[in-house]
């Protein structure tokens, strides 16, 4: 089996335990995460072989984080260690009508100093088969830019499947680059576009509607300008409240739409990574080969069961995911 | 800006973690509350200022309540410190169709204990533009009546807001007196009623029915016979289950009825005090002059997002609130 | 009062906190429970007379499981220490779609070891008016099957009341024998079946509906093959979800069918021992001589409270049960 | 084997977790004792047979006591629920050489208000070989001091030991009668004495100094006073921090004196129930027929043991006493 | 009363568990701290009127900060909130001879982005009769040394009180100034000097001995120096070891040399902020008139008495320090 | 480098919180071990390149203990997962005077059900330089000891070091072979004899005295016996009570006796692990290249360190343990 390779900041979530706010706790629950290892986890918890490439700090949270990768079995074996604190990011999780909060602080962390002259790309895409990345990484420093885009190029060169998750975040890109150009520079450099309406329409500057007929659009539009990109998978959400959620897939393949079932989600254990499910369910299906309609069939399932784990990575295996892909809901005790 | 005084007991909250019965526990969550102190801990926390009036234990649980209302912005230096225990209450919390039980120490603590000597109602009521209470204060002894009546006629007599909330409770009230006659009293002496059909039939013994009709019937009765009273402001609550309630707000000006939307809230994460996040909404409305529709959405909504937080307290903040007061229920995640 | 004889193995609890993976946590909470003994418990709330029978570990875990089962008001007495350790099982809690999962330890423990001469059953049996049993047991070992098929045959000797829950589990029986066959022999020594459709189908291998029909159909069918056997009792269960269940009661007296009205539980606290509920319930209504209608919907109010508390054993009181029996699912506090 | 009985309060503790002060906490650890009940709880653990009388509270509090004595294993058929709370206080616990600190809130609680007529002595009594009390008791209140004055009486006239553990406690005594006077008039109907010099001086107004020679003058002096009581037991206490402890016991048989050696114990882990586990250790010589030199050495060491112990109540075996009494300390783990 | 000022970092501290490293834990305790909040803190607790002047971050984190500094009675109307996060630091709690690890994420932080002009020191020092500062402050970043030197000139030209504790930290100062010039600079801007021979050689790179005769040397040589200082209040610490520490005080009054004898602290329960402790202690002395050895004595006892509260802040009270200061360390229970 | 092997269970422990007994406790927490897995665990800290064999549970409980070994580290590639449950041990932990106590569920596990042919020895010992076993594996099962045996016996052939921690447990050998025996068996097999006077007695049935004299003797006479083992290294541990230990190493390397200086353990954090620290930091010395004299301060501050680390495993680094090797004792906080 091939190797996956994934790349982005790994990330220390902290918050209060419970509904709690800050300010009536004396304890924080904390999980390491970031969007890219979070799919990095999730494979390797599904059995495939996965690389993440980062930074962390050289103290003890530093190595707390990469024991925690350690334990998912991702090869931590190109993380560097650095003189900068770990990124974080403090939640207070809301329930029903009260939304939940982030506060971030990641911008002069050890991903944020990351330099293209660190990561040996040649090495670690050897024997690569997929290489992951999101909007997010470009969108901490020049630094992660310019190294994430290096990648990109020997992989593109090496015919490496390229999957972009390339959601645009305004609250970041303070270094000064034009974010909407950056992703569509990065896009362009990937085959499978994971997205829908929203990030075609931040990536060009489009209109395209939230509708089945407005994602088709896009996606005609974004395979057309971006010739290197052969699909595209999205996910669509309805949140009913912090604790209530829907969602399908759909995607496009170049000729044809699939879609799959609406699956509700009551009772949301934790909201993060619910995405970078998905993104791992889409990964898993392209590497061993499934067929669209079952791939994104699997990956809605992976992100409807992330939303009942604690924590930033879906820890449930492909045999939980692909019975809720088949449509069994019912939560029926297992002895 | 003025400042809003309030008068009650301090009391202490004593639950079981999670739903768990007590005969299963063997540590308790606690919180300081009191209704008439959540109404000035939200007020603070909307950046009002605002004093509470009691009395503490004169020990390091009273030191540990003085500290909560010091950390939430409440002026406590007229809260005197006697050498009788604080109040307090245990609470098993139920879920679904089981009903949360509740059982007082509170006869003879701190509170009860309070005279009206102690209290230097002129000093503290200079600056006051608003003073507010509750029929749970007269409800514990004869001083604590004796006291809040006597603040009372002298704010009355300085022409100072006054807000009663005089919810009517059987199982308190044994130190003699006829409850509905010290509460009707006691609102002769308040310039706006917080309440509805159940109030005024428990004050004025009347009959109005439950709904619209009866409500408007109910305000203009009551107004009628209590001339000090302007408005009469009222929460109406259909409870599914103990996790799962639906809310909205009506009142009456002396002229015109208003009533809210219903807000659905599942989920609940802890029922406590949402009456007293509705009435500080109230009186928050009152203090910076919002319109009378506007000041009941602002006040459903603090009510609703109350459910959401822990505690006796409702540690929303007016951003949060209004936003909510605005139809914004999807509870969606703020990066 | 008589005494209820409960005879079956005590077993522990394991469960990461929430509805963590065992990968991701630290701690497990422990709860002792067992099918029987959570029946026992349960009526020992209720303020029957109540004995169990068991075999536990001589260590401190075994120590520990004494003084709870104490702790609830159970008779120990005649509950062995023995050299082998307490069985156990491990529970990692499912939430909305994603199932409930629990791995055993059980078959080389404590209760696994019982043999019939550990058991005095002429002296346990003296003054009792209602022995109960279930499936579980006789799954376990030889030596459990032939403990329990002593202590029936003499219990039906006497004349006692015998309930026989005969779920069949097929990830039990290793130790040789066929269920089936087991279940059959002893219902066969039993007076009243708590069971339906599924139960009698695995006992007599018959294909009868899951509807009114083939529950009228089955019981009837069970009442002749087994006449002992007086009254059939049983619930329905759908699972919507791990939190979300709704369940009705019926019953089949010999003559007439009853039926409850349905419950619907959402933001269910624990799964476990529901059905123990139910049954202690049963019992309840017919130790106290309450009618078949009136029985199943104690029984099925006791079921759905159940749901709302933490841990094996129906902790809540003839009190809160009666008041759901009798349709009020409001969940309103009291105070 | 005989019946003990105790009397005497059942009240909660409530502690931050650790070394915590209340205000920098949000939950409290509870445990349910009463010096009295603490001696029962150790009885039963050493498998004596032990009834203990009291009232609780009629709510969930008082059910949650109950539950706890069942557990240890203490008759509570004596024990009546009323409609006062539960006694409790709160302690924050020190360390080294910060003190622990309690505050009481019982004066108006469930065991303040017994009354003579609501206790059965005639019953209680019947087939009771011992009556423990202590000081404790009649300084709560006139009605807790009179029902203990009539079950002293009766056992006195019946000739079963009663054991008096007199600590005077000058902060209790709120409710009119001299505290020395009462424990005189107690002790005068007791037959063994636990206590030394302090007692002593306490209890006769005498001035015995704090020695050997002080021990033995003071207990002929008290014998000679109160001709009932036959022996007296002493443990002596050097505080060295609130973590670091030494004791040996001493005994005056009415001619001989007798004394342990010194147990050093550190890394105490709770103070709290060591004079009672001694009392315990007491009570269990003189029911199993030790010698005076086992006795004291078995109370000692008990009461060392309690120190590891958290909670109110010495958990601890008869075997790991016996061992520690034969001068095991060295704490060497057990497999 | 006059006010105290304190300037400097609110820093939020992160710790696992008991004596957890990172890598073992899923929670973190946390606590407000930074070494001039922490004397603030402590001074409030003592009854003294007290502002901190610092930037706290925009957000939520920011605002439990100020709730909680608010919670201790500090007076937070100077604190400004920026953009920039709340720094941190992580803390691996060490036992025994295992030593107890920080990591810092401070440099970019909202106290380091403070800036001169946001600081109002006219408005601040009006009124106010000692300002204290440590060495931490001028450490962070050229913005925080500047607004320090600001205050500092200001108040010494208004003859307030300023109490330097001017610590080196080698790993700080990565700014580019020199750090033992700057803070020479500093102390001669300030009227009392809290330090001792490692302080002085730093400052003004001496090579004073560790004994008696070298603070006497020191302290005269700094004094000889630094025109400004009068009196030189100094500690010493011997670590045994991490959970067992010795300290004593000395003081130089410019004529006289004083001495506390040495307490010993086993059973450590929180090492941090002891120095803070100690000079709280000494600032109290000085704001309430204390002679020079008394002053020392109750600060010695502030800092020993620090080592059993667990977070940054001393929250015992006077009347407990005093105790311990008059030679009262044997931790006696206190009812 | 080269690849240390080690063989033997992989076992779960569950202990109450703190220094509770089982039956005051809801909660547990747990840490996966093993003696040998401990090694394992720690030699990976140091940076070894270690793998482990052994077999887990087919369930989520033994997913959790390899995701806990990855984390750690080790390779897990060779562990089998099978369908029997995971070994496990609860554990009441004491404290000063009181012992911990320990009972096991072990002999029907995962491990206790090896069996030769499931471990392929050639492909494991394939670049191996160092084999690790202790006298437990032995002890469990039949197929436990003849895998074991055919290990050691492959290694031997091939020149591998073999470390041998041959501990005699009384209370395992169950199943029916002579403990002695079969660890004199295995020693000969092994080149290195980590033990002393007692070991050396229980396998030669020698009566060596417990001293220094003594242990040169044993050492002597074991080699001589014993021709493949080389060097023989000790410990020597004082146990002054459950949380104050002294220890020291000692070793003969057929020529010449070692010693180290005794290091005292105050505020003991976690007894359990500590002789596989000792044990980790041998072979880390062996592996390394380290003289004796140097390898056994380096063990025997490992030893030491493990006392403060929770768990079974010693999670501090090289440099933590050199430190102590150097005499650096005073555990003084690192910034």
């Amino acid at each position: 089996m091939g190797k996956v390779v994934t790349f982005g900041e790994v990330i220390m979530r902290l918050s209060p335990p419970g509904y709690n706010k800050m300010k009536q706790s004396h304890s924080l629950e904390f999980f390491f995460g970031g969007t890219e290892m979070n799919v990095a986890a999730s494979l390797a918890q599904f059995g495939l072989n996965v690389q993440h490439i980062s930074n962390v700090s050289d103290d003890f949270v530093g190595q707390a984080a990469l024991a925690c990768m350690q334990g998912y079995g991702i090869d931590i074996s190109h993380i560097k260690k650095v003189n900068h604190p770990l990124g974080l990011y403090f939640m207070e999780v809301g329930s029903g009508l009260r939304a939940s909060q982030i506060t971030y602080n990641r911008l002069h962390g050890a991903f944020a100093n990351i330099k293209p002259e660190q990561v040996d790309w040649e090495t670690i895409l050897d024997g690569c088969t997929l290489l992951h990345w999101t909007g997010i990484s470009p969108a901490i420093s020049e630094g992660a830019y310019q190294t994430l885009k290096q990648g990109l190029e020997l992989a593109l060169s090496k015919g490496i499947t390229i999957t972009a998750d390339p959601a645009y975040r305004s609250n970041l890109w303070q270094y000064g680059r034009n974010g909407h150009e950056v992703l569509a520079e990065l896009c362009r450099l990937s085959t499978v576009f994971i997205g829908g309406v929203n990030e075609v329409n931040e990536i060009l500057g489009t209109q395209f509607t939230q509708d089945e007929e407005g994602f088709k659009a896009a996606a005609q539009k974004l395979i057309q300008d971006m010739p290197n990109i052969a699909k595209v998978y999205d996910k669509v959400r309805t949140g009913l409240s912090a604790t209530h959620q829907k969602i399908f897939a759909q995607a496009w393949d170049g000729k044809t739409y699939f879609k799959t079932s609406e699956i509700e989600i009551t009772d949301v254990v934790d909201r993060i990574g619910t995405g970078d499910a998905y993104a791992a369910g889409l990964v898993y299906g392209l590497e061993t080969g499934m067929a669209v309609a079952e791939t994104i069939a699997f990956a809605n399932a992976a992100c409807a069961l992330k939303h009942t784990i604690a924590g930033d990575v879906n820890l449930t295996s492909v045999a939980e995911i692909s019975e809720v892909a088949q449509g069994n809901v019912s939560g029926r005790l297992k002895r």
